[in-house]
């Protein structure tokens, strides 16, 4: 039954569409696919209960479609995030038990009747999406539609929601809703992908390595692009003056009257990268790769400092470059892994005492933000991405204010993201295609009733990203 | 004597130059003109006492070249600032008495032997400037040479210095010496603008409209550009999904799925600047200025709200806005002043509840940073060139997360920014070139011997911009 958007429905169909008990799939969405008779059923979940460190594995009914936009989707893996613990211990003021997680890859196994081939003037998926597609979906509902996700601030939709709270029961599970589907989910499908282009064949990749498009890579590859377009850094990466490397100040005829132009020295770019978990491995790897590019199109210099006091996960940063260096393409520029001492050693060191034309926060706390600031020049940037708590932030007017310096906070608009995540993560499957390697972001793969262990090991730091197979 | 920087000097030579007794002028440089003979005598200073409130016009000697590359500047006109009255209510620290002022337009009577002909290599105003020349100086001191200068964050330079403290006396005075001078000066005569470009001609201007030049047009134009060019505002601006404005993002190939582009209504820019003293309606007409730029040729709708609680400030800008509006080419977008009720009524009513794209926070304090940290939407911009004090920055690192908000912090580069200003004071002479009138920044310009009351008035808010006369 093919239903158009905003067609006359009875009261009838509507009630029935919210009681979540009646399906009604577009018959052309399906395509052969039989609807699947699992709906009725129960699934094994992962739930958190308050006030903290209480993880049970638990039956639970099958989610329902219970709007036009649903889509549900059989989760393959699901992600154990560092977001995650910030629920597990009891962080977020959640009084009620929830089922977690908010990273998945999965298969659609049901739609809602918005999927249809003739959903003119919607996100394509809502005309292209089938029974049987497999996708990522961010961990934020974006519904494609509104002003902020038509700009790309996908993650400030109006209708955006966190997967994995009391109001949407998250992905460590065997089944997940997702609302506003076709404005959410990425399809991994190549007959999704524009013919007019080079066409990126996603099928190659491990499940695995495509999980990460659902959080950490985009996330990674944000806190980078932050810092990158942002137009204090412009001069060093075109080579031109500040302010005149933007389009406001292109058109001025007066002359600056001086003639000392930029110099090689100017066109060094140093970044400091503080916090190096899987996040910040990624904004790492994402950084490299952006600026392989740039130093080869516009004879940028740049030097990289890594920096986090835990010995693994130094050990773990530096497993992935020397993957990414024997992996044929050597990176020209700088690259150090520090502690902060060696960090703060070597900002000065390389910068001549300036410091860092950028950090790339992402961690969320405020000793992250206070070191991003110790190590950032003047004019610099602070791209921060971590998940920052209620502590006000560590700074003052006057010390800002002398230091001309610039912030950009929060959360990664994954779905406007993905475009250029899945790009990283095509060329770089030498550092995200594997499992419990040395240079591997994913330790591990375990069912979903080791969840227990899984998250204590994670909040005490025993482990490194771990994901849950829920059919295992 | 004609000597390039970084010669064979002997130690006689050297000590005379910093007994600050005897001039070495470069031949070349006087070209015709006498150097004077006034510099052994005294002149009249305005001179602040500590603790506060401590303002006397006194005798001073008159300041002497110490370094080769200082100018000795003959005031013409020194503006009093918002800035100054920091220093005068004892907010600064300050523990010993010093000439006050940082705002000057002069003619060079001295000039230290840096300036040559064959000062090749070195900003061009050590081999051009002459003695006579007009100039104007921005309120730091900047070399010109540093990376720091040549990257064009001025106000950071390595040398970098502010007019009117204790090491370095300020310009309300007959008299100033600047340091750097042929990278810190701009010189106002033609002769210094370049002959393959259209010639913006400075001689018709009035003094009064050129002292503006010093501080608050380029400060206010650095806070509209600051906004303008942020990559979080390119969307709007250029019509592409965030983040493909930038050109680290062009070379992406996978598609984003959604057919749903941007939308007339998304291409709405709204800004609000938060204070509307002098700066912050230089501000608001530099806005004005790139914004009518930018809507021409790139069709961009605008929305402007200026907001300032005190119903004098709020007269002033509307009375610049009509003149602007009178002045035959009229602004496209819309445009409000407001107080802060209806600041905060209009930026939500205007946006459909979402907010500003921008504030420009133009006051330096938390009440300020809050109004506009209330009025900026998620994704949005907050660029504040107020000068802030001590205080903690009113924020908490959950709030900027969630909002998405960026900060730009900071000084105005002045230096780097007088290309753009000159640009706007050529424009807008219907609003920078009076004095004394219902629309002019300026309200009077006094003696030096009225210091005393001037200050008192304008701290008291009993007035607007002041300028000195040190000649009257
Ligand atoms: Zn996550
Ligand atoms: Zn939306
Ligand atoms: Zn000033
Ligand atoms: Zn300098």
């Amino acid at each position: 039954m093919a239903r158009s958007v905003g067609s006359a429905e009875s009261p009838g169909d509507r009630d029935a569409l919210n009681t979540g008990q009646v399906y009604i799939i577009c018959d052309s969405a399906v395509s052969g696919v039989e609807p699947k008779a699992i709906m009725s059923g129960t699934q094994r979940v992962v739930r958190w209960y308050p006030p903290a460190y209480d993880i049970r594995v638990e039956d639970a009914p099958i989610p329902q479609i219970i709007d036009d936009d649903d889509a549900i989707v059989k989760v393959i893996l699901a992600g154990l995030c560092g977001s995650d613990l910030h629920i597990y211990r009891g962080h977020e003021d959640v009084d009620r038990d929830l089922i977690c997680g908010h990273e998945i890859i999965g298969e659609v196994v049901a739609l809602g009747s918005s999927f249809c081939p003739d959903s003119i003037g919607r996100p394509e998926l809502y005309s292209t999406l089938k029974v049987g597609d497999k996708v990522v979906s961010p961990f934020t509902v974006s519904c494609g539609e509104c002003h902020f996700c038509r700009i790309g601030f996908t993650c400030r939709c109006k209708h955006s929601c966190l997967l994995g709270i009391p109001a949407l029961p998250g992905g460590q599970a065997q089944y997940i809703r997702i609302p506003k589907a076709g404005g959410t989910l990425f399809s991994l499908n190549s007959h999704h992908v524009s013919s007019s282009r080079p066409v990126p064949d996603l099928s190659t990749l491990s499940d695995s390595s495509l999980l990460l498009l659902a959080d950490i890579l985009p996330t990674g590859a944000f806190a980078a692009i932050q810092a990158l377009q942002h137009p204090k850094v412009a001069p060093i990466l075109i080579g031109a003056k500040y302010p005149f490397g933007g389009f406001v100040a292109h058109r001025v005829t007066a002359r600056d009257q001086t003639s000392v132009g930029l110099q090689a020295e100017d066109r060094i770019l140093t970044i400091g990268i503080v916090g190096l978990g899987p996040v910040g491995i990624c904004a790492t790897v994402s950084l490299l790769d952006m600026l392989s590019g740039l130093a080869e199109s516009q004879g940028l210099v740049y030097q990289i400092i890594a920096i986090d006091p835990l010995e693994s996960r130094r050990s773990k940063m530096e497993a992935v470059y020397d993957t990414i260096h024997s992996g044929g393409k050597a990176w020209t520029g700088r690259f150090a892994v520090a502690s902060i001492d060696d960090g703060k050693k070597l900002s000065a060191e390389w910068t001549d005492g300036a410091g860092c034309n950028a950090v790339l926060e992402v961690v969320g706390n405020n000793n992250a933000l206070t070191l991003s600031y110790e190590i950032v020049r003047p004019f610099g940037i602070i791209s921060s991405v971590g998940v920052h708590q209620e502590p006000p932030l560590p700074f003052n007017g006057r010390g800002v204010y002398d230091k001309n310096v610039s912030f950009d906070f929060g959360r990664c608009p994954v779905r406007a993201m993905f475009p250029i995540a899945v790009d990283i993560l095509l060329k770089r499957q030498d550092v995200f295609g594997s499992v419990g390697e040395k240079a591997s972001l994913i330790d591990k793969i375990v069912p979903l009733n080791e969840a227990p262990d899984a998250y204590e090991d994670f909040d005490k730091g025993r482990c490194g990203k771990i994901l849950f197979d829920p059919w295992r």
